[in-house]
This record gives structure tokens, C-alpha cells and sequence, in this order.
């Protein structure tokens, strides 16, 4: 029981993708991405996003999310992003590597998203020599603090970007949540709101492993498939991800397992905070809930044999994830174990 | 059917793989590793290398390669390979990026693989500042040729590089047709043949994506966790990794296996052979064929349906390969073919 | 004119560094630094130091940083400084590259040095796997905003470093200004105080271009010979670099040049204060005078012959730098200018 | 009297360079290269070169010819070189620094030059994602044989190059020696021949430490300038190494001091060669002289005060360099020791 609340990650794969990559495993199939399941994925996409897209796999976040940094900031770029970030904080300089050795800058604010006005009057030194380069701002959807950005928030945020000729690259490994949450179409939050590049996850939301970095504007792709061979994530049995990615997408599967997450997420949040001694950190927007909890709480729920992470965000807030399959009869008897004593 | 000795990457899952994956497909686990599979794994290893190992996995052969060398040799480090080695020919500098510039020394011999005395011979300038540093000593199993070394090659080779302060990595792609071609315990071809690391391959053998980098000295591991999450092939939900391998390794799959692939490329090589104007390139001695193949031959092979891929090793020569499910059918419709003709 | 307090960089050498470089320019050398000027720098900086250094030589400031940087961070370590340092804002991701991608984390403090209650609350992730590794913290002598760290505050950082098996580098571009501030000994104020790393500047201070890597641990030093050389910074003429820094540090040289420079600073700092509409931004305790200047004051200069540089400090503060040769006279000159309008 | 002919950069400066450097010296002059000598530098490189240039200076040979791979090699880029070139056997792995991690393909000829049809053979891959791609190719002059590429080699190798979209690198270490060997124009022996960056060395032929990157067609330039300050190459003082060049280029100094060199280098040859054990190893076309020593005649010479260095080229060959202030004398007195017993 203990793992139940600790991340979308100690999760299994929903049965629409486990079938996909069983059927996906039938006779041969061109390697490299030269088969059918990843043709059939990119035109989805396409669709989808109702744009011509460019789409290339990877296995994890970290290298979904450094490899589409490497493809927008030079060595000596400059990429904006909240202190919170995942590429900040949990990816052990995977960013630097794959860019050859870019640098974050990271931004402060209490919410964990980047605020508009922080950028603007952050970028600083273009043209100088002396100054790594402005070239990317990265945000997340949905972001560290399980909050989303509002779509005017990120056209702010691009359009400094692109006012200061930098790219936009969006940490979608909770895309699906955040999609839902939002009730927007994903071209409305992505590419028509200024998202240049977007690394979309799946393996948060019901898949084994499969992250996608998508390309809206073709003509930046550029070098990026040596970059992406050289990374070691092609892989050679390329189906057996897009496979993954392409019956997560078919269907609707994306969106049921978001909302399912969310809507338990909303559940387990309100019932927290109804408790006089739990306060949320931030307000619940997607799959995660923040709150701060009292030391003999966090006591009190170890020894009840849950397995608190204190470590979440410095240690200043707790986090509950919830994900494609939690079963509300988990939440309800956290929050009966909690009513017991409180 | 053009594809279908193209490579032994265009093959599916062996059900025993596949079936594991599925069964690892229940509950919630621990992510990173840190789940049951992963730990059976690392025990099965050792019980198989007859020793206690290290173990890190990883999704590509390019990715393990780079990984294990970046474990191995300093930014300012030589590498010595085989000029037609897969680190060296086919993966865009994967290494490089790797280790941080690592160079690689491509060593030259007509069958692909290391001449020892040509080895000792190349090794130079230890210690001289204004000399990329000899690191370490790279061999495959089996070989991009198809053959395999000898135990008393690589140990000769080993002895070399250890005199020189230098690291032993063995790109084991194809370890499991290399050890039933030899004929040796995983224990002799390794570390008792004096290997440090080997990059131990299940992709070409019956796994969806599946490739483990093995230290057989754990004092030799240092840092190298981080290297890997760095690297971004720690996967969040690594028992579909794990899995694989696991079930890869058990009642002796990966050598049943490779026993198959190997036996059809003696038959389709012995095959071969047999037509006057046609040449092996080399002996064949796992599951990779190599032959001379006229222009006509290669024109009338392409208009009978095959895809014959000029491209290999420069197109000195044309390959076929086997895999762990290639149909004996399939072998004898090709040298029916060609008897139709030649 | 208008250069006259933009930098300590624009001044010439002084004299007798630069008769050192001619005496050094006779007969034939060994290269390297296999010669008699840099073997005696050696000993010199041993003797200065109170301790057996060991040192490597460079020719910028921002390569002699990021060389250390080289020998204290892992690739995927953490290095901690000041927001304002020059290795975080002006080497265009030079620490980047020669580390190969350690992560620069900036702190924030009023007045440009780094606070140590911040450093111990912001140092954090050390094992875990996901997180880049603490690894160095540099502090910078003089700083960045003219101020210099007292010994005890450069003695509480590094207890913080080295109790989280972190190192201490100082970026010591104006060491010699610092140094003569706190009227300390070299030895008190690096590796009494525990420092692991400097970087010696003598270029600002004047050198015509020489700065220098020295280590207080011999021990510490391990690879760097090789990152030095593969850096392009081991020149083959090396005693034109070593001759300088001979004579710099013969004599008092460096400290009577630091010593003008700082009291012309004084003078300068005291005469603008004295001007209600301008304000000190630091306290003045090296070579450099920070003031918040009046746009009507920076455009009465600017129309007076000076040229103000806004750019510095993102525009927040107008810094004028005073170097070993500076003229009280300029000063004054400037002073009267003011005083004719304001 | 050991190192007479060890190397050129065992030489002092000549006395018009230093001259220029102590000229550069008086007053107050713009950093970073806005100053009067490095815009001088840059109209009589145009001048001289017979075409508009852009330059970037560096203090060693080894930075400039990294940098100016930098500019030229993708991160996934091959760069083709002799094996004996100094790119790849002596600076430390600086170019796969420098580049991010380009691999350089030494190519094998027994002149120490590469062979245009051997180029042609060994460039393969180009557009294939899993090969490093074919990037540039680098010709050093004179070369590490002491001998020097015709034009008409030259133009071949830069048509190949040009035909493969690849770019041509000229390594002009000792830059000058081949000019008056070939006694062609500066423009011929690159430009007009194919050559698209060229590093001219000033360090071996009577500079302290001076050395160009010069780009020939300034859309190559690019993000250059980032690459540059990033590599720590960026001096402040710029003027004392540009006035270094501009000295070394006015009034034919660089000329006639190579053509001291190459004209005691070709008395020392044939002086050598006069001894019956004695064999050249290469033909003497520049300033350096390779030479087959027997056994007895090294310890000879080693017992007379002579430091032969063995290490040269693998230990094939004995290496003598002469420079722009060798004595003839010495070389009569080192002719007149071997004529004493031989």
C-alpha cells in the first residue's frame, strides 16, 4: 500500500496500450522507426494537433525533455525555466549534456510557474559576447506544483520569447492532465499559444514508456534526427513505442485516464483540506495535491502504513498523485485513517 | 518478405519475453529500478556470471555502449575499437557525447576483429599531456564480421590493455550467438577472459528493447548511476525493462535462441557457398552471413523480391542475418531461387 | 578619455612585468613550462602561499575559472555562486563546457556575496540519483559588487562546502585588491580559511594577460594536467606567462598596483558620495565604485566625454573601475565636472 | 645547448614582434579586441589574403585549430585528417572538446599527407542518422612530416570536401615555412585552393604566443564569436596579441623568418643525408628534418650534449627543427660532431 499516493509513475500501463504493444509484436517490421505503428502516430498526431507535425520517441521524460532543448538552444544558450522545473531539478544535468552544456536559468515564484513579467525583465545580454545567449523558454503542463498555466499565460510568455527571437519548448510529461483540466483543444495549448516544441509523455498516463518530442514548425527539426540517434533513444524495434503512443491516443484513451486522475485528485484534495490541520499548498488543478501536513500527521499516516515523501519540493509541502487507475476506495480510506484521529 | 534478412532488429519478441512483460504489467511497483523484477535480475546475472555484478539497464545498444565507456575513459581517454566496430561506424557519436569527447582508435584487420599485436603496437603516449590518454580496449561479440574471438584473444587482449592501465568493455550486441558459437560459460567470455564491462545485448535476440550494462568489478561503478540517469535511460518504470531480460535469461531462452539463429546461418551459409560466383567474406560463425555477391546476382535477387542492402561495410559485401525465429522455409526459398538461375 | 574607469582591463602592464617579459624573451627555452620562469613561479607562490602549491597557468580569467570549475565538479555536479558572479554571467557558459554541463546554481543576496545560511538551505539532493550533485561553491575576491567577504564569512562557506564534501574555489580576478582590503595574509585568506582552488588574476592588476590555477591540496590535482593541455591553455612559450606572474608577485608589485588602485577607488567612492543626487550602490572596499546614478547625470557625462556604461549590473548601477595606474587627476577631473552642474 | 633543435617553440620572439608588444603597451585601449592593433590586424589580414576576412585570435596552436573546428563540425560531425596530424595526436582530445564531441578519421598515407583518393574512398555515410556525418576536412601546412601539400592537392582534396558538402580546415601551425616553400601567395595556398578556415600559427615563426583563426568566407562565421569568448580565448587585452601578428605580417618579418628556418633546415638535410647511416625519412620541404638514426649515432649524439628526442613520430623517426634565429653554426657544429666519428 505504501507506494499508492508517491507518483504517477508506480503505476501499470492501461490494457488499450499493453494490447497495442502485444498486436504491435506480430511478424516483422522495418526497424527505426520504418514501420507502420510510427507512420500511423505521426499522421495522429497531426491530426490532433491539426498541424503537420514532426515527432520523435523516447523512453523517458529526461531524455524527451533534454533532447528537445538540445534541438532549440545552441552550447552557449541561455534556457529559462522555474526553479521548480523537472529539467531543473530531477534530471541530473541531462539538459547540459544533450545541449553540450546550456544553461537554466531558473525563475522564482511562489506558484511554480514562470510569471510573465519575471521573464521579461530576466532576459537580459543578447548580442553580448560575454553572456550566454537567451534561447528558450521552457514551461510545464501540468507544472511542479500540480497547477496549469492559463492559455493567456503562456501566449504571454511566448510572445516575450519570440519577441527576444528565443523558442518555446513545453515539459508535456502530464500533458494529458493539464489538457483536461484546461477543457482546451491541444493545438489551443500548444502551438496557437506560441509552443514551438513539445515533449509530450505518456508513460505518466498509462503507458509502459513512450514520451514524444513533437515539432510544430517542421523547419526547426533541422539537425535534430542525428541528435536524436546519438542520444541513444532510437531504438531499433521503434513499433514497439509508437505502438504505445499511438493506442494511448486513439479513442479518447489520453483524456479518460487524465480525467480519472484528476477528478480523484479533486476528491482526495478537497477531502484534505477539509481537515483543520492540512492546508493545501496550491490549489489542486490536475494530478497532484500539495499540502502541508503536520509532523504527527505525517507520524500518524507512516505508522498507519502509508509512506510519506517529505522529500517533495524541499521538503516544504507533501505530494499525492493520483493517476489512470487509482481507485477512490484508496482515497476514501486515507481519508478515513486521517478522520480517525482528526 | 524483403526485409527478411535484413537484420535481426526486424524481428518481434520470443512469447517467453512478451509474456513476461505482460505478467509485469499487474499492481503497482517501485520506479527506477527499485521493483522485484530489477532485483531478480541482478541476482540471475550474477548467478549466471558466476560472480556478483553491477547492473544498469538501458533501452538501445548505443546507449549501453556509450554508457559503459563513459564508466570507462575520461573525457581526454582513447578508445580502441575495430574500424568497423558499432561504436565506431553506427552510432553518430554516441560515445563522444558520452564520455565528453572521448576518441575513439579505430584499429584495422581484415576479418573485424583486434589484432592484439596490432594493439600493442597502437598504444601510446601514456602519460604525455599532449596525448589523448589510452582508456580502454573495446571488442564485440560477435563481431561486425559475423565471427567471434577466441577465448585466447581476448584474453590476450585484456592482458594488454590491463599492462597499459587500461579497461576492457565488451560490446556484447550479439552476446548470446558469440557464447553458443564458443561454446564457454558467460563467465569465461567475461571477466575471466578479463572483460571489466560488457554491454550485454537482448534487442536482437527476442526482447522488445532491452540491454544491460554489467560491471563485473563494483568498485568500478563509482558514479556511474548518475552518468545513466544523466543519460536519460533510467526508466521510471524500468521493470518493463527488467522484465524482459529477466524472462530473456531463464531456462536458457537467450541460448535457445541464439542456437536457432546460429544454425540457420550455417545452413544458409553453407548454402551460399555453394554457388560458384558466389564468396563468403568471411567464415561465418554466428548469425550473420557475409558473402561477395556479383551485380547480377544482386539484381536478380532485388527484381525476385528481396531487398538486398548494398550498404554494409562499405559494400564490400552483402549481409543476411538470422534471428532467433527465422524460418528454414524462408533460407531455402532463397537458395531455390537462386538455383533457378545460377 | 572615455574608457578611462570602464574597466581595469583597458590599462597597460606595468613596467616591471613588462620587463620581465623582455628579459624572459633571450635565448632558448624548454616549452610547456619546462623553464626556469615557471619553475620559479612555483616556488615563489609556495612561498607567498605559506604551502606547497601546485600551479597551472592561463591567460584569461574565464579560462582559469572554468579549469577549476574542471578539477572540482563532476559532470553532473552542482557548482554554487553568487547570481552576479562572473562565472555565472560573463564567461558565455565557458564552466559549462570545460566541466561538460556542471550546473551553475546561483544564489541571491543584496550585496553580491553569497550568504551562508542561504548555502546551507539551498544545498541539497546529495545521492539522490535524479538530482545533480553538490559539488563546489566559489566565492569571488574582490566580488562582483566591489565588496570583499570577510575571513570569517569565507571560512563559514567553506565549512558548509566541506562538511557536504563539497569544494571551495575562489575566483580571485582581483585577489590582489581583496587582498590589501582585508590586509590579511594570502595564505589566511584561501586555504586558512579553506579554500581548495584559486584563481590567481593578475591581468586586471597589471599583467598583460596571466592568471593562474593554483592548488593548496597537491592531492586535489589528479587529471588536470590533461584538462589543462586539452583545454588550449598549456602554451608552448609558456615563460612569456610565468615571467609576468614572476614579476608581479616580486616585490610587492601586486600589492602596492592593488593598493593604488583600491585608495583611488576610495577617493572616488568619497567624491561621488558627496553628491546628494548620487548614491552609493555597495560599499567601496577594492577598485570598484558602484552608484546609482540620475539619467540626467549619466547624459550631462556622457555629453561631458565620459562614456557611462548602463549595462552593468543589469542597469542598476553605474560601475567605475580604478586600476594600478590610474590618475588622481582623472579623477578629480571628474569630480569637477560633476560639481561644475550639480 | 640540449634543445637546440628540438622544437620552433624553444625560440625567443623575434625582436620586431617584441618591439610591437612593448609599443602596445602605453596607455589606455578598448578590451576584447576593440582596439587599434586587432583592427589593423584584421585590414592587413584582408590585405594580405586578397579578400575581406574575419579573424579571431588565440594564444596556442591547439585552441586555434579546435575553435576553428568548432565552427566547422556538428556535434555529430566527422573530420578527416591524417593520423599524424597535430589534431589528432597531439592536443589532448581539445578538438572533440571544442566541437561537443566530433570524431575525427585519421587517414593513412606514408608522406604524413592525405590522399585525395584515399579522401574520396573513406567519406561514406553522409544523411545516414546512425553515422557520424562527414563534416570537414583538415590539411595541415607545412605538415607533420615536414612536408608540404602542391596546390594542385590542395584543390583536390578541398573539391572532394566541397563536393560532399563538407568544409576545408587548414591547420597553419607553421603556416608561413609552406608559403616559401611553394612560393605562392597566402591567397593561393588557401581561398583560391579550397579553403575555408585557416589557422596561421605566429607562436613557431617569432611570436610570443599568437594565433589566428581566419575565416575566408565571412557567412562561416556564425555564432562564432560565442564559441570563441566560451573557449576562454577571449583576452581582454586583446592588443597584445594582435599587435604580436600585425608586427609579424608587416615588412615580410614573417617571410623572411621562415625562409631563415627553411633554408637552414635544407643545409642541415642534405648535411644529415651526406652520412651514409643517415637516411632522410621524409624530404625536407620545410623547416623540420626527419631523419632514420641508427642506434649508435642517437647515443652518440645524446653523449656529445645533444637531446635527441625519440618520441617523435612513434619513434620512426628523429626530428630536427631550425627556426627564425638558428645559428648556422650550430648546424655546422652538429654536421662537424657526426663527421668527427661517422
Amino acid at each position: 500500500m505504501n507506494a499508492l499516493f508517491a507518483s504517477d509513475n508506480v503505476t501499470s500501463a492501461c490494457p488499450e496500450v499493453m494490447d497495442a504493444v502485444i498486436a504491435a509484436n506480430l511478424g516483422i517490421a522495418g526497424s527505426y522507426g520504418d514501420d507502420e505503428w510510427s507512420l500511423a502516430l505521426k499522421n495522429r498526431l497531426s491530426k490532433i494537433f491539426e498541424t503537420e507535425v514532426e515527432v520523435f520517441l523516447a523512453v523517458t521524460g529526461t531524455a524527451s525533455n533534454a533532447l528537445a532543448l538540445s534541438a532549440l538552444a545552441p552550447v552557449f544558450g541561455k534556457i529559462y525555466c522555474h526553479e521548480l522545473s523537472h529539467i531543473n531539478t530531477d534530471e541530473c544535468g541531462a539538459p547540459e549534456l544533450f545541449t553540450g552544456g546550456a544553461k537554466l536559468i531558473p525563475m522564482r515564484s511562489s506558484n511554480g510557474r514562470i510569471d510573465p513579467s519575471d521573464l521579461a525583465e530576466t532576459i537580459r545580454g543578447s548580442g553580448n559576447v560575454h553572456v550566454a545567449q537567451p534561447s528558450v523558454v521552457s514551461v510545464t503542463m501540468s507544472c511542479e506544483t500540480g497547477t496549469v498555466y492559463q492559455l493567456d499565460e503562456i501566449k504571454a510568455i511566448s510572445k516575450i520569447a519570440h519577441d527576444n527571437k528565443m523558442s518555446v519548448h513545453m515539459d508535456g510529461a502530464r500533458f494529458a492532465n493539464a489538457l483536461v483540466s484546461l477543457d482546451v483543444s491541444p493545438a489551443e495549448m500548444t502551438w496557437k499559444s506560441g509552443v514551438d516544441v513539445l515533449t509530450l509523455g505518456g508513460t505518466k498516463n498509462g503507458c509502459l514508456a513512450a514520451e514524444a518530442v513533437i515539432f510544430f514548425k517542421p523547419e526547426m527539426v533541422g539537425n535534430f534526427p542525428f541528435l536524436h540517434k546519438r542520444s541513444g533513444q532510437l531504438l531499433s524495434k521503434m513499433r514497439f513505442i509508437s505502438s504505445q503512443l499511438e493506442a494511448y491516443l486513439t479513442d479518447d484513451v489520453w483524456l479518460r485516464n487524465a480525467r480519472h486522475a484528476n477528478a480523484l485528485a479533486k476528491i482526495l484534495s478537497e477531502g484534505l483540506d477539509s481537515f483543520s490541520n492540512i492546508q493545501l499548498a496550491y490549489p489542486t488543478q490536475s494530478n497532484e495535491v500539495f499540502v502541508h501536513l503536520p509532523r504527527d500527521v505525517i507520524d500518524y499516516l507512516n505508522n498507519s502504513g502509508y509512506d510519506i515523501n517529505e522529500e517533495e519540493l524541499d521538503g516544504k509541502a507533501v505530494r499525492f498523485v493520483t493517476a489512470w487507475n487509482s481507485d477512490i476506495k484508496d482515497i476514501n480510506d486515507l481519508l478515513e485513517t486521517l478522520a480517525q484521529k482528526y
